[in-house]
């Protein structure tokens, strides 16, 4: 078997996730890939940009659960496009399930397409999705330890965000030792402390995402 | 091919946790898989649980985490048996890993071997470890949503703790909702209320696992 070294070989899943890029970039749609834990506050967060971001864009959310459509049907009352994946059973999502989802939303940019992946600090980081930026979401009353033992998803993350800071005080987490586990792994990421329920920092997180409204190349 | 239907056909996993499960018994140690999201309070569940045991019982902790030794550096500090397996990625524990753990750890009853597996509410449910007892933990600051939302990992659990109570009122926490989520998967299960930071409930969780002291046959 011959391999050619200067060829770059793509996993099915990348090369779907490739076409899902490019399909969302032809009507300027920048796909946000949001990963985190189970309840640190996913859905909390994509709506607080979604309230934030300029009325000018078009923003959808695609929704990842294992179960249920919870989240998708609040984020349809409150007035969002939202369209729902349910794994049943599956720790991550996939640039496949993706491709059906964007067809199913059928938002056409400029603007911001959210998807929140299954609550799970390990699984998800392997799986490109056709997204141009990765937000990890932690929240204090995991504890600041998260970054040192997992992290995969803290290195992996173009920005993070820092959530439940409302909370800081009311549980032990040392703001030093989180921030030294990120940089271990992730010398450029930007880290936003961020309180949905305070309705604190969002606007930074919503100025670092315009920045990108333009999206960048996947590689 | 002849199928013989009337013979159990047990994967390669589960053979080798009926082993772990008949190496335990021999001495008198009953195995606690302890299951849960990232941060919602495994370690400090175990750690209240062996501070509230009668002194008499010989107990250990096999701490599992995709990096780190944080944990295990705590509860050996504290005077407690433990060892730990770092999976570098792998997203939940198996019962080979285990196998070798139980020989590290070197604990001989009556008591209990605690194993922490990887904070993650999806992969762990489908591997026996070896256990007798499977403990869920859930945390008020995770939301009420993650029986709905991760119905096979509560289904799976003899025991549900409810941690961090005392953090109820100041996050959004239906405890009715919780309790139909769970209840809508898992009628038998017994759920407590705990918060190992204030020490409350902590005792209960000691009664039942007491009622399982001798063991019971894996199924």
């Amino acid at each position: 078997m011959k391999i050619d070294a200067g060829k770059s070989v793509l996993s099915a899943n990348d090369q779907q996730a490739l076409r899902n890029h490019h399909k969302l970039g032809e009507t300027h749609l920048v796909a946000v890939n949001v990963m985190a834990s189970p309840g640190a506050g996913k859905t909390s967060v994509i709506t607080a940009l979604l309230e934030n971001l300029p009325q000018e864009l078009q923003c959808g959310v695609i929704e990842g659960d294992v179960a249920s459509s919870l989240d998708t049907d609040k984020l349809i009352a409150k007035g969002f496009r939202a369209t729902q994946i349910n794994t049943n059973g599956a720790c991550h999502l996939d640039a496949n399930m993706i491709a059906g989802a964007i067809d199913v939303l059928g938002v056409r940019g400029p603007g911001f397409v959210f998807i929140e992946n299954i609550g799970n600090l390990i699984c998800p980081v392997d799986f490109q999705l056709g997204e141009t930026l990765r937000l990890v979401i932690a929240s204090v009353p995991e504890g600041d330890d998260k970054p040192v033992k997992y992290p995969g998803i803290f290195a992996a993350g173009d920005a993070i965000v820092l959530n439940k800071m409302d909370l800081l005080g009311m549980v032990e987490f040392n703001l030093d030792f989180f921030m030294q586990g990120v940089r271990a792994v992730n010398p450029k990421a930007q880290v936003f402390q961020v309180s949905c329920r305070k309705g604190q920092g969002v606007s930074s997180v919503v100025n670092w995402l315009l920045k990108h409204k333009l999206g960048t190349p996947i590689s």
